[in-house]
């Protein structure tokens, strides 16, 4: 399998519910590092696996809906903790989209699966992976 | 599959066994720098693969085992050799059973494999990675 | 000149003040990554610059109360924009008062200099470094 | 699954064909720090995935074909683009050819799969993984 | 002192001159990643060392002028050797001008130094340090 | 002011001396990743601060004295405590020494000044920095 990975960044103010999160359940926020990996079994015949600027516009995109935001005033997450693991799946979800509607071209339409991975420190970062 | 990991490090001691091992089978040590995913088919009621908190003591108490230790000293170890790749493997036995005994709580059952990676250098790093 | 450097993080909330800011005037976050350097002319009596796992916890100390915090809600920034530089200040300011009066041992009184580090991204950080 | 993963880096120029490159189509280089990720059922007689020395050896051997060169010179890609995804695959057969042949030693040929990752920059990494 | 870094990077061709160079006497490339270091005595009004926004577009323009080229087809360079080290200084050189004629706003002419640093690979960087 | 860093490593064992130390008072180990830094005001003939393959060799030979050893079986060391920060220092006595004695060649002895650090985790690291 061949796989390629584009990173950017985005930054963001959250709170969580529920007792488990403790002092996290205040106000407060986070960057995160966002990896995208496209998953292909071939090479396309530019021997690329997807355009590498068009897969790094797309995220940018993808992210500004997020950056320099309090997730908790977007009505899409009402209800659910924006948590690391959560927000990947997000994250992954719109990207898949954007390969579903052609963003990334005829040729994007030959990726067979994405890892999202979000780093929120030097300690601990997480993935949501599967194939589209 | 969801995936969290979270890192720390330990500071031990070791020599090797056999010829193929060179200086290496003197008395010398390393830093290595334990990386501990955790998968999950689907997140938790909270959002979550598991506790991040909780999954950082768990991992801190389980490297105390053998940090700022000689590994040489350790009974468990004699007739062995405590490469990178077995400590990786020992790491990982030993976070597996916190998870079947309950340590990661509950939801922490529902871990479905773990992946553990030591670095002992910017050049050099092994995992043990399976179901649990 | 000798120089040691320890590593923590903490996540945060804010929002800045000023045309200049674009979207960053809306309510946002960041994880800090906090990378502190103490700086003496010899090693002590130890062969050390400062205890390790006393500026550990130290450290640990000065960011709890930022930490899981919307930095909007403190009195003290109130007429300020909490910008990575500007927070870097605040944390070196924290650390040489917590020197001054003794936390990190009377060895610690032979600290010099200090620099504080705060890193935004993988494509951002920023520093205060001064005598002290 | 054991894996066990070495580091090393090449320097090359090279151009591609095709409108998708845009700037690219002209000469320009990179830095690629390569990643080989062997994978191995279970440890060696000695605890080992492989002998970390010969691999490493091994990887550089493989390397110094591609190091300090122009890929466009060499007859072997001709009428390809030596992106970094097929780059990566480029080297991947290098080593499981070396596998093949015995160079990893007797033990060598216990390695079950190899993944291989080129990373071209801080923000963009290719890889190809495959059993052998 | 006050500093702010940014990073970016560019991709090129080059050969070298001289016995001393060895292999790299061939055309061969290298990713270098570029981080451009800001000083300044005190912040500004807007609790800034620069604009940050600005200083990434400032400095992605002025590596525009190299990435994707081969820099041995610059006349400029022609007699010398566009090492790691002579690239910082030319880097560091392109920057002083843009806060000299202002491209850095009003603001950016209260920089009292510029540290360029180029990352030729995980083994080796270098820089060009100085006040303007 | 130019510089130029490489970067190498070592894998040692050690013990300390003085309860500060606590649980490090016992025998366990330490991977070092070590970067040395070589500053010069003016580059040479060549473009260059210092020939780094010649400086990466004399690198390798400095620590090829502690890599792979027992820092407490080194009369040198008795008496001391080998910490990062003590450390830092010795590979610096060497490298100047190195230069001093023409290893880095007849141009090698325009280096003004050396700094090396030695990285004991992702969460710490000491140097020491002077002129030679």
């Amino acid at each position: 399998m061949f796989s390629l990975t584009v990173r950017d960044h985005m930054m963001i103010a959250h709170s969580f519910n529920g007792d488990i999160f403790g002092p996290a359940q205040g106000l407060h926020g986070a960057t995160y590092v966002v990896d995208v990996t496209f998953e292909r079994h071939e090479l396309d015949e530019n021997d690329l696996i997807v355009d590498i600027g068009l897969a790094s516009d797309v995220l940018k995109d993808v992210l500004s809906e997020f950056n320099m935001k309090n997730l908790d005033d977007l009505p899409e997450f009402h209800g659910r903790n924006t948590t690391t693991e959560f927000m990947a799946k997000v994250v992954f979800d719109r990207m898949a989209d954007a390969i579903h509607t052609g963003r990334l071209g005829a040729e994007g339409k030959g990726i067979a699966g994405i890892k999202v991975t979000l780093g929120e420190s030097h300690l601990a970062w997480a993935s949501y992976h599967a194939g589209i």
